[in-house]
């Protein structure tokens, strides 16, 4: 059933929710809107903390949604019927995934305080750090549910062989989404209205993507 | 063989390693030494970086510290002939301990910023944080060399049976070990010297713990 693998989707919306969080820090991108919104440092939700501790807030937020993901991920799809196996291998690509985002992010960061120039010899490095910062979770959401998928199939020994789903395609793919993702992204921030965060941020912290 | 362990021991330092750069941040406790030297948010390790760039690299070693963990755990422990089953347990059991970790250090941060008064009643409540701040850390070291025990035991059907380890006893080990550092850490806090940090800091950042 569909439902079963509910808790990979919930996980992953987690952790990419995570993600924007720490990226929008002042010590990252420093951004302030996010979907139209203030982001999570700047908001005050509640009126039980005062607005020093959004910060702080945030940060733990953002630590606590990976622990999060990380348990509902490994509990409840065993708890679904998906051998611990594959949710073994489900983990350990997560992680490795997780750890790309930041060497990307950590990339992109220094790229930017380097003063990189933009020119066209830069593409290739570009490229590389759209891969790092947005190809590989683009590739994380096509691999895992082909993992589950297959452990499935060869649990039912099913006609339809989705054993021969060859994950190097998947990846493949994810690393041109994850470009084309971030071109478009990198346009809207320059040329781009209404676009639910501010506009030019890339242009003025100097970062390449 | 002991060495097969090595993944889970590696795993927990990187994730406590993690925790103190955390803890250690700006919007958090603020602490510019930790073993004496500077916090990782403060130093300048290499030359190719600028001073502005140390907190946002320390937020992503803090996080890529997680990711690394969960690869080590999840994939070396199999390798090293652990079930998939016993390793998904030790991550749900470290996944749900990071989650009591963000609660413990929020509950800190909200009653060091609500001007809580340091009042007898409130012995109770600062027993509540240091369990969820250092009881739960204390515990997960106890809790998953066990569970890995328990199911290497079990895969030999040794005369020792270590399945009757009572899980609910090492908890409360770790309950009352975590309750006792952290008394040991706030005195210290307040009368000890050459502790490799600053000194009277919950004083300053009028933390409860």
């Amino acid at each position: 059933e569909l439902k079963n693998v509910l808790p990979l989707a919930c996980g992953m919306e987690y952790l990419h929710t995570s993600s924007l969080i720490l990226d929008d820090l002042p010590a990252q991108d420093n951004s302030d809107l996010r979907r139209g919104r203030p982001t999570l440092h700047k908001a005050v939700i509640d009126d039980d903390i005062p607005e020093n501790l959004c910060e702080g807030r945030a940060q733990l937020a953002a630590v606590d949604l990976i622990a999060i993901s990380m348990s509902v991920i490994n509990h409840d799809l065993v708890k679904n019927g998906f051998s611990p196996e594959c949710v073994n291998q489900v983990v350990t690509e997560i992680s490795l995934s997780m750890h790309d985002l930041c060497i990307g992010q950590m990339m992109d960061l220094r790229a930017a305080h380097m003063g990189m120039e933009r020119k066209n010899e830069l593409l290739d490095e570009l490229d590389h750090i759209a891969w790092f910062k947005t190809g590989k979770a683009i590739e994380i959401v096509l691999i895992t549910p082909a993992i589950l998928a297959m452990s499935f199939s060869s649990s039912l020994s099913s006609s339809v062989n989705v054993q021969s789903i060859n994950l190097n395609s998947i990846r493949e793919l994810g690393r041109l989404m994850g470009i084309l993702f971030q071109m478009r992204d990198d346009l809207l921030d320059v040329e781009g209205e209404n676009i639910g965060k501010p506009a030019a941020l890339d242009v003025k912290n100097n970062t390449v993507t």
